[in-house]
């Protein structure tokens, strides 16, 4: 068996990134992962375009075979590799994990493709700073939801006693926040504190390394 | 074991709707499905907040607790009911599956978003109308993406040999780009016929009919 995800650094290939090093992790299973350099337009170019003609990571070639899309990569990690746990066996639990997955994946990160390409939506410049604007403020309230459920956590993570994809999510689309221009850490402390206490996980902090992440990217300025 | 599904008209929790028609022909299983009155605003009433305080339909209620988000209800269905078939058993069918109702999930779904409800992105009226116009050109451009993969098919269904979830997917995204002014049945032949195939399978004919919808909402004048 082989595992080769193409990723782009803080993309929202993160996630099965994340969930890739936990396999490694708790069955041994290696895997190869691929940067694609979205900001030297890498993946519109022919080479990635024969992995995946939609032109977007994550892509996972398991066996020759390309996966996309996020809710589809983790549950397939998650039948081929029962035993690494990446999401519950129980047909609750289970069912809560991909609400939350889905939910992340349908509702905040399009949310934050208004932010970060505005240009996605509408072609006027003046009309995308203002799709911009308000889509920060969707954005905001989403954030504010995500910290209403991790506050009920305590010391626990939305995938149980561990932090998996869900908090991998998490993680992402916050740090997403920073980069729009909220000041997580101070307008959402406990969010903040969660999403500290997720990057801290021996799977989460190797793959924030290995694609070179800063966790907190605001700025006063922007 | 009591099934109970909150459902618009049209909306996009006709996919879990065929999915309960699938089960209870498939294996006996009843549901009862409500209607939520969305332009009346019953969505956003309290009898419906209790139910699901995201006030969005579908919301499927198993033995008393809410399952919103279309691609978790589908999973949690198939995982509830295997003898049903919704979704393969066989690890890559089933991801192929997932990898498809995801899909149209999050990038087709909030597309559509953007022609029906443009005043979820941008308050200003005039500004509504050019996120509309625009939209109006992306969902043209995936809906020839879904007539590619359709055509493809034969005599088949994305699901398989019967019509299941992704192809009630297919059906109410082609059916909500009649209604956001695109002439599918003449722009778009083959898509259309595959559609009415669709439209015409036991199950989904039964959810059309509970429905009391008109498959093509193209109105020249639009
Ligand atoms: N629907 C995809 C979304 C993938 C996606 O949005 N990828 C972004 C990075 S976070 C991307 O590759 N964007 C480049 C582009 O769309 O051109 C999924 O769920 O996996
Ligand atoms: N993320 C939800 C989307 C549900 C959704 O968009 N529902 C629409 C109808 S198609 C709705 O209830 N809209 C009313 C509203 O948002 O106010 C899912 O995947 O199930």
């Amino acid at each position: 068996m082989s595992l080769h995800l193409y990723y782009g650094p803080g993309a929202c290939s993160f996630i099965p990134h994340v969930a890739l090093r936990l396999i490694e992790q708790r069955t041994g299973q290696p895997f190869e992962a691929t940067m694609v350099r979205m900001h030297k337009g890498e993946h519109r170019q022919e080479a990635f375009l024969r992995i995946n003609p939609n032109g977007q990571v994550p892509a996972l070639v398991d066996d020759g075979q390309t996966v996309t899309q996020i809710v589809a990569i983790i549950s397939h990690l998650a039948r081929r590799f029962p035993q690494a746990g990446l999401l519950p066996q129980e047909v609750w639990a289970r069912t809560r994990a991909l609400e939350t997955l889905a939910w992340f994946n349908n509702t905040v990160h399009p949310t934050f493709t208004r932010i970060f390409m505005p240009s996605r939506i509408v072609a006027d410049e003046a009309a995308q700073a203002v799709v911009r604007t308000e889509a920060v403020g969707a954005y905001r309230a989403l954030m504010a939801q995500v910290q209403e459920r991790v506050q009920a956590l305590g010391d626990a993570f939305l995938d149980g006693a561990e932090a998996g994809p869900c908090d991998a999510y998490a993680l992402t689309t916050t740090r997403w926040a920073t980069m729009g221009g909220i000041d997580v850490a101070t307008e959402m402390p406990a969010l903040w504190t969660y999403v500290e206490r997720v990057a801290a996980q021996p799977a989460v902090a190797a793959t924030i390394a290995a694609e070179g992440l800063t966790l907190n990217m605001f700025k006063k300025s922007s």
